[in-house]
């Protein structure tokens, strides 16, 4: 039998960008009992969530829950809304935006990558411009649909949704924008309605603070009428089914009962808190996160400040440094899990997560761990971390910055 | 805030067939915090969960998990073996049966829905008959595959597949046989591999004690092989890339973790009971609630004594008798929920679910609400079911029966 | 390793007269993380719990919480108020008077046991008249104290507490009052005030539906001017700290924290709920269980229906018969425990706890494992009790009776 | 209704030395279902746990539970040896020394403390020299027992057992020897039959990672003789009844079982890690700590390096600050609860524990909030804690030290 209980003594620290650390508070509403997902207190179980949710994706309009993970619902997006063989322009900002772009060629869409040359896209955002440029280049709309990740969760960059928007309207394109806010829902700034996005992706096990397993679509009216015509083999996924039951709090098919529970608590946590609050929140504790980054003297993988991620930072390892070794050792030593280098960023950096059920000190923690790490892999350090962001928190109290 | 403890006194019957209750042994389990899963300690739970899931499915084959709930996992069996009009022969044998065939179509497949003429195909098993003779007129082989259900979970039937296997044989047909047995798993004899089954699909809110939320497909050789040709657009549900990274217990995606725990846990208990004993425990349990039917003088929804189902008894209200307003009547009066009438059986039945974890007493509890609710509801009642259950149970020690 | 999760299937009945199940909700917030109990958030939680304590126990008056079962809170009563040497009038009403009487003596104390002759008392309430006399007899005040149980687990029988209150006073006597309601509380009708107790002894593990661990005394204003001058050695159980320290919200030494938060869930459940509806929930499922005894042709252990226990019910077995081969077997065959025949009871007879987190159907199952397993040891029975305790429940829902 | 989930983000870390952050592992066993104490499972689990108790205090005599927080155990362990009047030698080593003292007193016991003048008694261990000198002065043996604490939960000085038994067998004494190690069990070194301990005295919230609510006593066969014969009056404490039950695993009076669950899991966790592995544990976060209070440039409580306690590290402020204030502020802004000053240490000192379910980045948390609180509230710090901590624990891996 395994052994799942495998630390000898504390608690582990998760520190990855995702699944991020499920209080207490979540992990006990989700062990209420299992109900009959057709019953009456379901029904308003389901009534209460898809309203609460509205409030935390900034939208009106429909949010659909799948019981399923966030992958899914990338592919949701692109089944209800586009046909074999459309055109799709996607930016490449990372590793979730290539593997979007390989899942849509999958699904025989016709996506084309564009972004910065080589490794430049990795460090920097998205370019609105870019977009922009394209679009007007496809005078026939020829190109269906604009897929952005909002929060890019291997690089720790957020980029401008606003300005995508914007870029379309610009070139007075009608194609739908799509966006992937998966790590950065609750966590970052996102705007669903006042951005214009048509699709918002997002899922449940970042600044959610659940386990993975279910996963949303945030959809406009554009969107929904798109899903009406489009040719794409759906069913599962199918928003039409989805909406209709959704009317009285129910789903056409069994929905993840004990996730939705969780889902419950963690939407009453968050507005409790007040959502603006819980966005200072992450943006003080990744600004003493990048304290500490500057007095190591490494640098963030992001290179633009003003697309820093709130989730997420990179920490770039210096040349002929094994990223992934530090990492090793780091777990090893010291109980703490830290985000790998992925695709063309693997081996290169690391990334700490700061986002979901932290505090202050569960962060100095994850950067002792950082930092004794490093040191131990003889990993030159101009300075102390730890000590830059413990000066960062004491001296910015979160009640004075917002 | 909504209030999910609703209950003001002891623990509700949740006595549909599945969801089924889950053990506080597995929610304690689910309840552990959740793990990177690209750690090491994940690659180790991943491998030991495939491993022991084979033995379930009765499989050397490959089963997939899916973190999607058991409508995915129909979905998933469709798109990696066929492709847009292709046809499909389908039996129907109640409502999840013509569930399943509406979303054949939604996906642009072309199925045909064969059965036994107006209800009757709802109180009775496949005819494996009828799909060898309807096989035997298409010499021309455009039928890809036969689509059953094994346990139908609207009727309580469980149907032969051994049959269908040796009538597709028969007919010398080249169709992949698709089985859902869903709510069969872990309660009813399933066997992949002997009787020949090409995709198993199954869920984890059933037999397996787990809340909903992940869900399999257990693969045969010829179902892998139709997989690289088929031409449906697919990526989330793409067998490839999940048996690739499955051969070091990981998945291309995030995995559901916490429902992996709790499968983890739900795996280990079936399996140090024992398949065998857990089989009988539940045909058993059937047998008493039969024999409680019997007592009250009311019919039983299968029509065919071969085929009752183990998990589920399907309860047939005299003319007249809306079963619904029954239904509600005990729910309000007795918190035991019920399954409701689905489809062509809407308010003519409800459904009693004898499966996973429960024991003697939560079904003498059952059907002690069920005797009081029907009076009540003025159903005219030829004697005493739980009197009649309770001596079955007496009379029929689990360790006798064996 | 000892395995507690050995129940093969189902969930235990665990249904004798405490400790009683513990309902989902209470255990979870006992899950809750332990904080420091000098602490302001201890503070608060102190303060809250103790008031609401009050209503419960039907008091204005101080009650003091023990970090120690409910037999501590039977020495801490005595220790309080009483010196070595001190005469007390005990009355026999079972098990737990007689140990009450045992543990007098080991305190030094100099108890007399009164009550009807043999086995009647065992049958039988307290009977206030035969204190009267006893106390007439005391012109010189030597008894310094009455002890009494107001829900004799050991039999089933809630004695009238206000009349002994009456026949202390028509004597015109000085004694003070002391009233163990361990397993009464909360589930029998019970009034500290009104009923003129000064000291009143309970615990956590019956209609507080907590595990076992904590007890309660609740104090008169002359039991606590008795405590400033009685020379029994004491300090754990020492009232005077203890009150002053709660003053605060605190304790004096280290409370038992989770247990604590257990209790103010339980409260919470007891107040939302309404005391008086909990009350009649209890009458009502006696009333139901006393209608299967009879059913079946049984005696019920206690024999005056005025002082019927509405937290338990004693079932005489008939001569020649075991009780406890029958309990064995009961518990071996249905997974359900019920309280052994103690002292002069043993192998006598077998009690129904019917307390705190149950239902309708909970007693249902419990009734049919009682009938069952009775069949299969051969105890003759007239009838069914599990039909005529469902019929009484269907045809008196809790609303009409109350 | 009090919200005990208080915290909007992240765990509070409790670095309080008792009640120590209890794992979620004994969470979990505790969670349960409460079963019969008087069934057989129980009984099974009784001899269990009983066993299990030796090891951890390595001895071969019996060891008491107590359904009863700790200081119910300090009395226990003198009314089962010592009679009203009975002269006891008390050290005084710090405030639970103190209230040791007060409550012999309180039990009638005449009890002489002694100890070293002032307040170096509370920087230092106990002087077996003085007690051997006292008892020299006895020869008349009026002294019935010697009472020391091990651990002083107070200051943070382990004594030195083995010295104070010596001391008493060189003075040709037969007084008793009774310990508390409440603080010190499983997380300091302990040797109840090898130091030739009379009764040992401990509770389950610090080293066992319990709840309070359980505490122990362990008994030499000298220790039993004389609560044969001892007068003082007894009943919920006296071990002779326990004893005889513990044969077969049973209480005679209601145990607190879901206490004793999560005790189990607690034995197992301890012995599957091995004793002399969490001891070393202790000793390494202890020397860490120490290295932090050295590069603050502050004083350690405990002056003599020889008795620095493995459990706590009592930290010393400057002349003039108010210790309460700078854990106030901590408390506040970091989430951090720390030990106070109690008795005659109160606004001097404050307390680190570093016992139990920790590991290294827990305490780097706790150190890192203690700076930064200090550093906030004007304390002159010579350099950085966090950073000699986290060197310490980097170049001093817990291999490489046993």
């Amino acid at each position: 039998m395994l052994n799942l209980d495998f630390h000898p003594s504390g608690r582990h620290f998760l520190q990855i960008p995702g699944p991020s650390p499920v209080p207490d508070r979540i992990l006990r509403a989700m062990s209420l009992p299992t109900i009959d997902h057709r019953g009456p207190e379901f029904g308003a179980l389901g009534l209460t969530l898809l309203a609460k949710l509205k409030q935390v994706f900034k939208t009106e309009g429909p949010v659909i829950i799948y019981p399923a993970s966030g992958t899914g619902a990338w592919e949701a997006a692109l089944a209800n809304t586009l046909s074999p063989g459309d055109r799709v322009l996607m930016f490449e900002t990372g590793h979730f935006a290539t593997l979007w772009h390989t899942m849509a060629r999958r699904l025989q869409l016709d996506p084309e990558f564009i972004g910065l040359p080589g490794y430049e896209g990795w460090r920097h955002g998205v370019r609105a411009d870019m977009i922009e440029a394209r679009l007007r280049e496809d005078p026939a709309h020829e190109i269906k649909a604009v897929c952005v990740v909002h929060n890019e969760t291997s690089t720790g960059v957020t980029s401008d949704i606003a300005a995508v928007r914007r870029a379309i309207d610009a070139a007075g394109h009608p194609a739908l924008l799509l966006v992937d806010t998966i790590s950065g829902l609750a966590s970052a700034d996102y705007r669903h309605d006042e951005w214009g996005v048509d699709v918002t992706i997002s899922g449940s096990q970042k600044g959610l603070m659940l386990p993975p397993g279910i996963s949303f679509n945030a959809v406009s009216e554009r969107a929904i009428e798109a899903s009406h015509h489009n040719r794409m083999p759906k069913s599962f996924w199918a928003w039409d089914e989805i909406l209709e039951a959704n009317q009285n709090g129910y789903w056409p098919y069994t929905p993840s009962t004990n996730l939705l529970y969780g889902l419950n608590e963690s939407l009453d946590m968050l507005l409790e808190e007040g959502l603006d609050q819980v966005l200072a929140r992450h943006q003080r504790w990744a600004a003493g996160v990048r304290q500490a980054v500057a007095a190591w003297g490494l640098e963030i993988q992001c290179q633009d400040p003003a697309v820093y991620s709130p989730v997420l930072t990179g920490v770039v390892m210096p040349e002929g440094v094994d990223a992934d070794a530090v990492r090793k050792l780091i777990y090893e030593r010291f109980d703490l899990s830290l985000g790998t280098g992925l695709g063309k960023a693997k081996g290169k950096m690391f990334r700490i997560g700061h986002l979901g059920d932290c505090n202050d000190l569960t962060l100095i923690a994850t950067l002792g761990g950082c930092e004794a790490g490093m040191k131990l892999a003889g990993v030159p350090l101009a300075g102390s971390g730890v000590g830059a962001a413990l000066d960062y928190f004491a001296h910015h109290p979160l009640d004075a910055i917002r």
